[in-house]
């Protein structure tokens, strides 16, 4: 997520009251996890164990609690807790939510597209042409819909991530991520599909969504998925094109399900899979594998009478 | 779903660009999918393997894409993609969605209902007396309820079928049929019931719902169903009375539960289940033999133990 | 749940119709279910066998549908449908919803906290200091919630317990308590939390609970516990602090999680758990024993084919 000015190293050292390693002068335009940082991004390590890739990404600064030696051309701010400190940052991405508006005067909305009554488009929202947001939808600030988007009633886009850090309690890292929804795809009813946390969650082209699916935070889904009902996918999850979830598939967070798989009902994923497969299981296994196994256990009783003889 | 005016076979087939083969005089008054068809009602056939169930049906005129004989009293039209026109046709039986009005001046309502601040009820439903729509809930169109029937908040009555024709992307067959409720239902929050695609979803007398069930287009549920809470019931299922699905069950397309059934929690039907008996897993079992079943598994290490001596 | 104002025992008879067993003067302030009365609550038993411990509770009055001898400082109410009554009396306790307004003028909201447009807070609901309540969020009458607390679109706080009486077809039994929620406790999009029959659903302080989880009627959940996406969670269940529920979990009715609990994913809870394990599952076991269990299944058909040679 990107700031509204760029602020130099030195003075955001300043405002922290952290110790600048490196190059004050470096210009920082916004803040982003690791895994998505770009240059002029501030990440954060505080965990000496995870201070590599922290170094090794594209981002232009990192928060850290521990001195290390800035690589050249980023910079290193040197404070006590590295997390907070973020958090902090993610604040000023997202101003207050306080406004009266159902369809904020800031939101855009495309030619031919309906909005219909109970429907809240929060500030900087944008909606492409030829959309139809039925009643009671909700769409938080600067998500964004292409054209031919059907959105079902209930349906709430752009929710916080579920992000918390453990200490003690939860610490919350803010949400200052967006929903991305590409053109001609439809949303059930009472679906939740929730923001990145710093980047962007993404529906796909022509991916049809049943209701009451939940999308985690900075997921990206492919173009002409097909989820049924009740399908629960965590966050940061890469769903490629064409595939098929049925009903109550569960799926873990962090993994890719590859081109053209097929998860059959009630399915749970722990575990990255195969494009163009058909599973089955909890935890998932290749459909056939899976039905050969159950099969086997229908007969263990005769065949263990058997051995005894 | 029936047309606001019937309309002759020759004029259908000249506005479609359709050839006819029958009597271009027969009246079509709606249209309708194979299972649910009366004596007026218009289907389509794109796949030969299906042809005999169309003819047999009690449609007047069925969409074809290839030359058949006409069975008396029938008409074919013969044209490129019945799916596509028959999508046409599904299009004239539902205007524009496009109002203004949290309840819609041509709804009826009856006497002792009442209708919480922020509820939408769509033009030309239908609700009964002494109902109670809490805040938030949406009924789409064209949907009715009957006495008594209790709704909780957030809950969608009539989004769109998830019915979709994969041809590269996916194809949508709009939803023109509805959603009837009959007496003394209550449903809870957050929950999902789809309209039939081209007929009814109907909810039984007495049946009670818990929060977050879904409920797919065209199912039929009995009289004085329980469901628990985040049951999901796919399309076209019919449900007879006095069932009972515990939590999370989910219950797949195309199938029927029978009288008295009860499921327990967190199974998965994908076939039919005779009534008057209790069933468990997934794919579901009867729960005794299940339960037999995950007994025996628990004793394995010791029984192959046993016969490895 | 309390009355406006407390009523004599005799009254009470008379206009119940009833026979009293025991000291008319006694005063009686409110009913609750038998679990959690106090003194001068009502509570019932319409099955001899589960007189005694209603005998032995605090209640000061039970109605009976058979003849037993009023213990010293209680009285009993003799009539032919005690449920009946009960209901009847629950009503007395909870007016009639009718309301026009978004956010009642009898609601009492906290400094800081930003009711978004579209959110629906029923009369006499409290809501602390700092709060975020989002769009179209449903808070029904008499709930509360503490300060800092953030609940996303579309969640419902306080609907009907599904709490239902068989009797050939459903009798409701009305639900008059409510639900209080902790400090710092944050809901995602489209949960639901139900109230209380009589008696309080609570959710304690700094618990985190993710999109479309369930929360049944009298559910108390203790402190700084997680739960994600699609998590059900029965009535009348005693989840201890710190417990953690992974995806779609499902648990049933009248049960205790131990402290420090984690259950993994898709598991099913039929059965109290001890704190400080983790668990998979359904039937939910020890994750080790689980893991183990399923290795096992995999290696079967080799086992077998060892075994038969």
């Amino acid at each position: 997520m990107k700031f509204d000015n760029p602020i130099s190293a030195a003075n955001l050292a300043a405002k922290l009251g952290a110790e600048c390693i490196g190059d004050g002068k470096i210009q920082l335009s916004g803040i982003n996890e690791i895994h998505r940082v770009t240059e002029g991004d501030i990440t954060f390590c505080d965990n000496a164990k995870y201070i590599k890739p922290a170094l090794a990404s594209n981002a232009s600064c990192v928060l850290v609690n521990e001195r290390f030696e800035a690589p050249k051309g980023k910079i290193l701010l040197l404070l006590e807790k590295p997390f907070v400190a973020f958090t902090e940052l993610s604040k000023e991405t997202r101003g207050s939510f306080e406004t009266t508006e159902m369809v904020s005067s800031t939101a855009k909305i495309g030619e031919g597209t309906l909005i219909m009554p109970g429907a809240f488009v929060g500030r900087n929202a944008q909606i492409g042409k030829n959309c139809v947001i039925h009643p009671n939808v909700t769409i938080y600030d600067g998500c964004s819909l292409g054209d031919n988007v059907i959105v079902h009633s209930g349906t709430v886009i752009g929710a916080d991530a579920f992000y918390f850090q453990r200490k003690g309690g939860y610490n919350k890292l803010n949400s200052c991520g967006t929903v991305r929804i590409e053109n001609d795809v439809e949303i059930g009813a009472n679906c939740t599909i929730d923001r990145g946390v710093t980047s962007e969650t993404v529906i796909g082209q022509g991916t049809k969504i049943d209701n009451l699916v939940q999308i985690g935070h900075d997921t990206v889904i492919g173009k002409n998925c097909l989820f049924a009902s009740q399908v629960g996918i965590a966050g940061v999850v890469n769903v490629e094109d064409d595939v098929i979830l049925w009903g109550q598939v569960g799926v873990q967070k962090d993994l890719t399900i590859g081109k053209g798989a097929v998860v059959l009902g009630q399915s749970g994923l722990a575990k990255s899979i195969k494009g163009g497969i058909t599973y089955f299981g909890s935890p998932v296994r290749e459909a056939r594998e899976k039905m050969k196994e159950l099969a086997l256990i229908k007969q263990l009783p005769s065949i263990i009478e058997q051995l005894k003889k």
